[in-house]
């Protein structure tokens, strides 16, 4: 992860700044305080590219300081600022001369999204420069009040068709200590369900709008929106202690992920829509799987593990960061996938570099989208990595995430604990965890066995060794500085079965490691380019030499025929060779750096 | 057949009527001779539903006279006329006042894809009623004399984005001898594949734009227009003595059928643009399957029929007619299915039947759509069925479909013969043709042995029975009254392997019966609507007794668990109970006629 936040800072960041001024969404702010919005660029969403760029500034720069990316902070501030209306309102699509009017299109005019995600930058300022004088949490704060004063209970009876005001709201509150915002973020939530935004193509399902809240059974819909709605939703129940809401997402949470959730953790298997599919309906070629899906889905998961600190919210994050978040930017961190698909059937173009693309219809990743939410929805999410690793209660420490680094906790009315984790996880399954402060009274260290681990985990202390099942091993004592505990996971790779009612991938194993899903690239297998003739041999494990995860497959010899439906099971199925092939496989997130090639995460069974 | 012309005729044609008055698309026409358009309803190609009823109106007075259909046709064609300008030029959406311009939309603007379905509506009234004064075919000769102006080697460089006028004017050209048209139709085949229409989100090959269409070498992008323009291709082929331009269109279509095609004959796997997927992406549960694509297979496939003699033409008609076009419309002809998916998981809602259904969005058969092509598509193809049964060439008659009825053929300096065919075909496999005049010239007597027959067909003529391979089965002779040759078909039900490349249904089979395939549907099924717990025992073959078909099955006991990927398959993978349930099918086309269900084509096997 080390390696991946200091690409986002040295190139993502840079890269987004760049096209953001090319496309002129940053232009957009200044053009609305010169009063002339003819030349207005980019969808009505492209204000949120450049708030989610500055939360995205903010949380890199309270990890590093960096005084370059401090100062370009603080100019798009300026911009921003100077767009604001009197009364608060802040948007360069509507309400202004020539335009439509404001709250004219609540169905896709994205205006309260906008302010979302312009709170959320300001929620990440006031945490990581809480004391900064760069003005941008009295932006939000105006822009916050203005909607509370339009949509409060007097006000207008509508709500966003794009979820993210209502999580941003309760997160403000937070921040300021102003409780008006949760009352509106809980009305936004509560509102939403009854058929207020109208029908479209796709449904009321799209927005999440044909079901209340606390009435739906899981997550559906647009994988975005259902992730960003559900994540409000939680952060209003924890807020106002609503069990019952609470409880409901809780279970939405639990189906999705038990019935629409891809390997990788990515969500939303339709093309057409963005949406979740019906129950078991998870093509891995048709996979959408969308990066911001991902991003909203460590949003939601985290939520819920606060609330309730049950590991499997922690596991799924876990699954979520190495297999979509991370598989979206490319090594050097200028191109993105928008979706992430687990079976590329096809050699794709790579896309031209100077003109954005169209959504998910690159094969490749590209370095821009007319919907250009992915690169700053990444950026902001490494930058802010930090803040998913731990937690603490009155207990002692929580660890949720292993990366090597110091963690500084302790009681408000005690002195600093800091533990330093080492490891090089997940290539390697040690994780040292070493006391570096002594203590006067016991705390306990708990530390997260993923679930993948089975039963093959171990934690050592006191030079005990033990075996740990899935969940939290926790240790308690009075730690002296210097003090060990190391958690041992088994990385070994491990094939992986899918439950018997996916259909579209009956009959075939994955291969994970660890947190890690691998793939098979084309370019690494002899033969070229046609995976799907490959056949698994599960009666050996995968093998690990020289950090190389090979498996043993035979290679199909199809058989052509003008129809490819038979009577007879032989003809059609083909006969395989009878050489044995070592396939090796990379992990799912390295695919397609190393120019076009095909790809499989699910590979048929011999 | 005779069954489903008669609810065509009697039910659906008044159903077609009352919804195009309903919604006004016919009125358009009485508005642009009133002059006034702002009142002007339906989507820019809403006049093509108006041509295509007037087609299935024209084929169904050829096929019963009946007056009360013919006068409603005359109405109809009075108004359309009225409302042609004095150029020719007939649209309702463009090019008069307070409209945008002609052809100032090729891209989406349907254009001359509307006049392709009035020139094709002139075809059908030309053929069966050649001497008729009712004016349509002079309305679309000058409709068609304003697109030569318009489109020609000095005109406009354009093409439609949405193929249909290529093959409309060759038929136009056939039925006129006009040449013209065909040279206009070849100048619109060779425009394509350019890029003239630009970019959209799907790409260019949705319009086929991305490849000349001579160097093609599969049906891809939309499945409707690829139909469409292939047969337009082919018939400029036929016409223009093009060996190159024919056989591109023949791989094409070999390379379609192999790879591209669902069991049904079904064509177009993808939601989004309605588009054909990659090879082997043919997932049962988002099965795209548009009515229209079939209709326009049959299309294809019956030109590429007449210009090869190959019976694997004939093939996919008798498929597709069966399974695709036949499953559209309900068994009272007044809902259709605009999708038609091979597996339905959940239970949906009946629509609204006072309110048109959003395309494919409808879980059951809906009474009308926004987009209402294939009503009007599943009637003119209904209705001119016996245009698809036999032809003649100088050696004889060759049956390419069976139907009981009476077949008059001869050549052109000689008597009239006649052949009269009597089956219960597809319920039973004996098709019995009898002579029904002397001859004193021996001809040849084709009949189709389908290629799902395999080795189990047999032929008895002159008292003789042999078997016949998949193909045409021929008897030459010089026929006497009386005499009769029996095929026999084995329309014994049987399992059907998928070919071992289409992940979507590995591990599965289909069952078929002759050339329908079956499907389980949960209102047959003890233990309700989760027929995805079924598994099939393919150790017996499939049981037909009283004229049902079953199989056997056991049912999974799904275990639940948080996450459906583990790391041994017995786990997910659920264990079957000891129990076997005799599992009762239906064909295909039948389903969903009884309320809410849940549907497979593919049953996955223990």
């Amino acid at each position: 992860w080390a390696e991946r936040q200091s690409v986002n800072a040295a190139a993502s960041l840079e890269h987004i700044a760049h096209w953001l001024e090319r496309e002129g969404w940053i232009r957009n702010f200044d053009l609305v305080a010169e009063g002339d919005l003819a030349e207005r660029r980019g969808r009505e969403f492209s204000d949120s590219e450049i708030y989610k760029f500055l939360e995205a500034l903010a949380w890199e720069i309270g990890r590093t300081g960096d005084a370059g990316l401090e100062s370009r902070f603080r100019a798009i501030v300026d911009r921003v600022a100077r767009a604001q209306d009197a009364d608060g309102y802040l948007n360069t699509k509507f309400g202004h001369a020539g335009q439509e009017p404001r709250w004219s299109d609540l169905v896709w005019g994205h205006e309260l999204y906008c302010v979302g995600h312009l709170l959320q930058a300001a929620v990440a300022r006031a945490r990581t420069r809480p004391d900064a004088d760069d003005g941008l949490v009295a932006i939000a704060r105006r822009a916050a009040d203005n909607i509370c004063a339009a949509f409060g209970p007097d006000g207008i009876d509508g709500l966003c068709g794009h979820p993210c005001i209502e999580t941003a709201l309760v997160e403000f509150g937070r921040v300021t200590g102003d409780d008006r915002y949760l009352a509106q973020a809980a009305l936004f939530v509560e509102r939403r369900g009854h058929g207020r935004l109208g029908d479209v193509e796709w449904g009321r399902e799209y927005f999440q709008d044909e079901s209340p809240v606390r009435q739906a059974t899981v997550l559906r819909g647009h994988a975005v929106r259902a992730n960003y709605l559900a994540a409000g939703a939680v952060d209003v129940a924890a807020e106002t202690d609503d069990p019952v809401l609470m409880k409901a997402v809780r279970a939405q949470w639990r189906n999705a992920v038990a019935r629409r959730t891809y390997v990788t953790g990515g969500q939303g298997s339709r093309h057409q829509d963005e949406a979740f599919g019906a129950d078991w309906v998870l093509p891995p070629d048709r996979a959408y799987s969308e990066t911001c899906a991902g991003v909203g889905s460590v949003m939601l998961a985290w939520r819920l593990l606060l609330a309730s600190g049950d590991a499997g919210y922690a596991d799924l994050i876990e699954r979520t960061l190495y297999n979509v978040v991370s598989t979206s930017p490319a090594t050097d961190g200028r191109r993105f996938f928008y979706a992430n698909t687990l079976h590329r059937r096809v050699l794709g173009a790579s896309p031209d570099v100077e003109r954005p693309s169209i959504r998910a219809s690159a094969a490749q990743r590209a370095p821009w989208f007319e919907v250009s939410c992915c690169p700053t929805n990444v950026a902001r999410t490494l930058a802010s990595l930090a803040a998913y690793v731990a937690t603490t209660d009155d207990e002692g420490l929580q660890i949720h995430q292993y990366v090597t680094g110091t963690i500084a906790h302790g009681p408000a009315d005690g002195p600093e604990r800091r533990v330093t984790v080492t490891t090089a996880y997940p290539d390697a399954g040690e994780i040292r965890v070493r006391i570096d402060s002594d203590d006067d009274r016991p705390w306990t260290l708990s530390v997260r066995v993923p679930a993948w681990a089975g039963q093959g985990a171990t934690l050592t202390a006191g030079g005990e060794t033990r075996p740990v099942a899935p969940g939290y091993a926790t240790e308690r004592r009075t730690w002296r500085g210097g003090d060990e505990v190391v958690l041992n996971l088994p990385v070994a790779p491990r094939f992986t079965y899918p439950d018997g009612r996916i259909d579209a991938v009956r009959g075939c194993v994955a291969v994970e490691r660890g947190p890690l899903v691998l793939a098979v690239e084309s370019v690494d297998v002899p033969g070229g380019e046609d995976l799907d003739e490959l056949r698994v041999d599960t009666s050996q494990p995968p093998t690990l030499a020289d950090g190389r995860v090979t498996v043993r497959c035979r290679r199909l010899e199809p058989h052509d025929h003008d129809w490819p439906y038979n009577g007879s099971e032989a003809a059609p199925a083909a006969t395989a060779t009878a050489d044995l092939l070592e396939v090796p496989l990379i992990a799912y997130h390295d695919w397609a750096n190393r120019g076009p090639s095909t790809m499989r995460v699910w590979l048929p069974t011999i």
